[in-house]
């Protein structure tokens, strides 16, 4: 193996729609040696790499690990030792729930030089695509993004006390998020959905309440990638 | 005036740098007829508008509002009769704090046509451009992004109980976070940094403490644009 020369790029690919990837995170895209993507970014993204780079699938959706993290770290070093441009392509945010920061540390701890790209997350883009704003002027100021899946399964759900929440990799998770919402403190006839495939043209939104979401989870078949938003913005979704 | 035929669309331009604007929100630029600019979208962005298209200033920026909403509101319709396609462009997302959506509800109450064009927001790509994550697998689980200013000047601000939190437009009301972050119970010792004109050339990372935010943003001379984070994520900030 040659001596580490190669730079990594964590990158965002966005929400789903493949048109909403920055045009930074494109450009870089492009003059890719190698690609490690992810089921979360669009598969219409990687026509944009050059013939003849290396495209590798290292999985990661809801439920299907294709390579664990242990495995895409190590991958990541040993393309940066042979390929100049290396590009570690993520759905969303690389640093929103999606482990590109510990990627950045372990590359950093490597000594490879890494740049990180951001990327729309599909927490504030899938709830925008039917119409639901995050915050209303004077009215809902603050709203927060969190995890609907914890490695310990037993582990408890996060509910802070904010008028929006946004729960991402729910789908699951849903009987365990609703009772985190019920203690602490919602009412039942609290709005809610699952936005379904965000910004594709297969997205679909599933309204429901805290006390209809379980139900509706399981009748409308509901599948991830799913982003469930909760609180009184719901009912600005479109009809 | 003509019948109104155009469509507008609710554009963001990203959290600074100008290539972090998204490839559909670029394209939906380059065909604009008309636009409508904020402060916080990055004039670089301006040289890809069409020759003869209309450029109009609606200024917003932490402290100086060019126009009124309504006045934009206004314009924004009256463009719509007079174009095919306006862009009301603006920093960051249009669904954060920035009034896309009252813009939206303002165009679908006059049968204006519109579409909102998601962009990456400068709460989650300001921190993450120095090298901090808003999440940090099986810790730091969940993140709330607020506003560090309100209408009423006298109004207190939130400060939920989220082990991340960050907050736009806190510049010039930086004691008042303060002080709502001491109400909540998180000791002074706890970090905070200001990012200001993030992902832009000119950005800059003020790091301090719960305890000496107030003194390092006089001290250093923190102007807006500019995002805060508070909470231990700060750590991993890169020196």
């Amino acid at each position: 193996m040659k001596t580490k020369n190669g730079k990594v790029y964590i990158v965002g690919a966005g929400p789903g729609d493949p048109e909403l990837i920055s045009v930074k995170a494109l450009k870089t895209l492009k003059k890719a040696d190698c690609v490690l993507y992810d089921f979360l970014s669009s598969p219409a993204l990687l026509k944009h790499v050059k013939k003849g780079a290396k495209k590798i699938c290292v999985g990661k959706t809801d439920g299907l690990h294709l390579k664990e993290q242990d495995e895409i770290n190590t991958l990541l070093y040993e393309n940066s030792c042979r390929y100049r441009y290396v590009v570690r392509l993520k759905g969303g945010d690389p640093f929103v729930f999606s482990r590109g920061f510990e990627e950045a540390r372990y590359l950093s701890e490597k000594g490879v030089k890494f740049e990180v790209i951001p990327g729309i997350t599909s927490a504030i883009a899938g709830p925008e695509s039917f119409g639901i704003p995050l915050t209303v002027k004077n009215k809902i100021q603050y709203f927060a993004v969190l995890t609907g899946r914890k490695e310990d399964p037993g582990a408890e759900i996060d509910a802070p006390d904010c008028p929006t929440l946004v729960y991402l990799m729910g789908v699951a998770n849903i009987r365990n998020i609703v009772k985190a919402l019920r203690k602490s403190g919602r009412p039942d006839a609290t709005p809610c959905a699952f936005i379904e495939r965000a910004t594709t043209k297969l997205a679909r939104i599933v309204k429901a309440t805290i006390g209809t979401i379980v139900k509706e989870t399981a009748n409308q078949q509901v599948k991830p990638p799913a982003v469930l938003i909760v609180g009184e913005v719901v009912n600005y979704a479109k009809t």
